[in-house]
């Protein structure tokens, strides 16, 4: 099979794109793999596999690759004797953050008829905002942290006990996080919060909360990954987070009863069935007493958080077979052609 | 200005889009007019102005058009001699339905940063949903009609008085809707819906509710449209709405207190700031004692409500000029630089 692995984009993560992409390598041996990389302009580039490393990007020297225009039916570059389609047979959404799992890069590929693994544009938009993975939750009778939401302009009076969390609404990876001790913090942490997003959500800091990670897909089956519970400080920084992106080898399951893995795992299914189908996520859980509560929806994890699969490439291939197909829509004219007839012309 | 008019689309609301499109040249006299039409493939096309009438897209004849290519930047004409830019200032994305309303079209307007009158991804996945939009009001603190969701596997046990009304939750303009009057219409009224999506949302009907529309959009300062009611039957029908999109001609203030004005402007004000900056929206609201309730966000209102407006061209271009700037992103290769100087190569 061939994937075409588009990376990079106009995002806060735009470097470790970078890296998982180049992390595919080891993790997809059997398949051919296309790289496509959109360029922090947003200009499209077709990089050849053996030169993927973090250099090229670094030094500019990509833009020596040949570009490429998204026409409808897929990736095409144009010479002398016209354009010519790039060969795939999917494409792997592997852009975090903005454009990437904001739903932008889900709304090309669906407007121009290319078949993709990655969240649709709705699962996209919704799982993008923290606020509104809540309103999500939610309706799906999944629970969530309690949370005080916060715009710009609001007024500052913030009544929940410290220590806090402050996260803008949108971004991934901690970018713009804080935790926040006590009163005399708090202006500091929304000011940095704010200088990335209009919107923050402010939730009660949970010292030592129990945290586990369930990855998974729905192909002909449903393929869960095993639950992971993730090595942590007060909360992974930038730069820890991003060498976690390069991850390739697999990981232990935590160590925990059969009903609270039941709980997870039914929480997740709940979660993903149907609006996230034709993707694999990563959804965060936290387990405060017997309840399970939804930290985050990580709708393109790092590196597909393909280490907690144990056939990754297999059910990628399987995924790939069950994309969720877009309605057909016919246009036939017939109410123009009926008007036409009722009052001559319009 | 130079306005383009992106129109068409692959959506159910397809022709009622040229039909829009056309009632622009009457409505926007001052402005030089680029037409863009996208098929009902998705191919764009440059239709000259002059030939903009119905009868081009129902005959087919406009597959003799100019195709456009989109690339960074805006729309492009591919010629022996390169490519060559669309000239506009802004589009305006005049596409009801799919594509248009869903994000798609603004997704792909952010992407390629084409500066565009509509509302952005958010705000269209947000509104494009009636489920999400009940989520939405909820959140800022403005009511909406009582509802039950269901989904297409969901058992069919609905308890609700009669007459309801069922609607799939993702169309516009009334496609899929039904008046239920006793339980034993209710399985076909669900499988219409079911027809064209797979959750539904049922509220009761309520006979004879008052309904008035607002539209508007903030500039540099609120613009706000004449409070209208809008004549109705039981509910339109497809054919009726369709005429409905053509209307050039002003229409009369409904005859409502200023208490009740005052309540509709500020239902509206919330629900479209921040969220629908750059858009001219209508939201239709139903009074019910004295609470004004959202029935439902229109993010692109037939010939964009037009006759609600004293000056509708001269907003537009007020408008075009206080566009929602995406934030900018700088990508200096910090993190993969201080990763090669640590390990050599990545």
């Amino acid at each position: 099979m061939n994937i075409a692995i588009l990376f990079g984009g106009s995002s806060f993560e735009h470097e470790i794109s970078i890296v998982s992409a180049i992390t595919m390598k080891k993790v997809l041996k059997k398949s051919t793999l296309t790289y496509i990389f959109v360029s922090p302009q947003r200009e499209f580039y077709l990089i050849e596999t053996e030169k993927m490393n973090s250099k090229l990007f670094s030094s500019g020297e990509y833009k020596k690759s040949k570009p490429l225009t998204l026409k409808q039916g897929g990736f095409f570059t144009e010479g002398m004797f016209g354009s010519k389609k790039v060969a795939n047979d999917v494409v792997l959404n592997l852009i975090h953050g903005r454009d990437g799992e904001d739903g932008k890069i889900a709304s090309l590929m669906e407007f121009f008829s290319v078949p993709f693994i990655s969240p649709r544009l709705e699962a996209s938009a919704l799982s993008y905002n923290k606020l509104y993975t809540k309103f999500l939750a939610e309706s799906l009778g999944v629970k969530t942290v309690d949370y005080i939401h916060l715009s710009k302009e609001d007024e500052r009076n913030i009544e929940m006990a410290y220590p806090l969390i402050v996260k803008p609404v949108r971004l991934g990876s901690s970018i713009g996080v804080s935790i926040v001790k006590e009163a005399s913090e708090l202006d500091y942490a929304l000011d940095v919060a704010f200088e990335f997003d209009n919107d923050v959500i402010i939730e009660p800091f949970i010292a030592g909360v129990k945290e586990y990670n369930q990855a998974g897909c729905l192909t002909d089956r449903w393929e869960l990954s095993i639950v992971e519970e993730p090595q942590k400080e007060a909360f992974l920084d930038f730069e820890k987070k991003y060498m976690d992106f390069s991850r390739d080898a697999q990981v232990l399951s935590a160590d925990i009863s059969d009903s609270l893995k039941e709980k997870i795992q039914q929480s997740f299914k709940k979660i993903y069935h149907p609006l996230f189908q034709g993707s694999i996520i990563r959804c965060d859980f936290f387990v405060v007493g017997d309840e399970v509560l939804l930290n985050e929806i990580n709708p393109i994890p790092g590196s597909m958080a393909n280490y907690l699969f144990s056939d990754f490439e297999e059910m990628l291939i399987r995924l790939s077979k069950q994309l969720p197909k877009e309605k057909n829509i016919t246009v036939d004219y017939t109410y123009i052609h009926s008007i036409q007839q009722a009052k001559g012309k319009v």
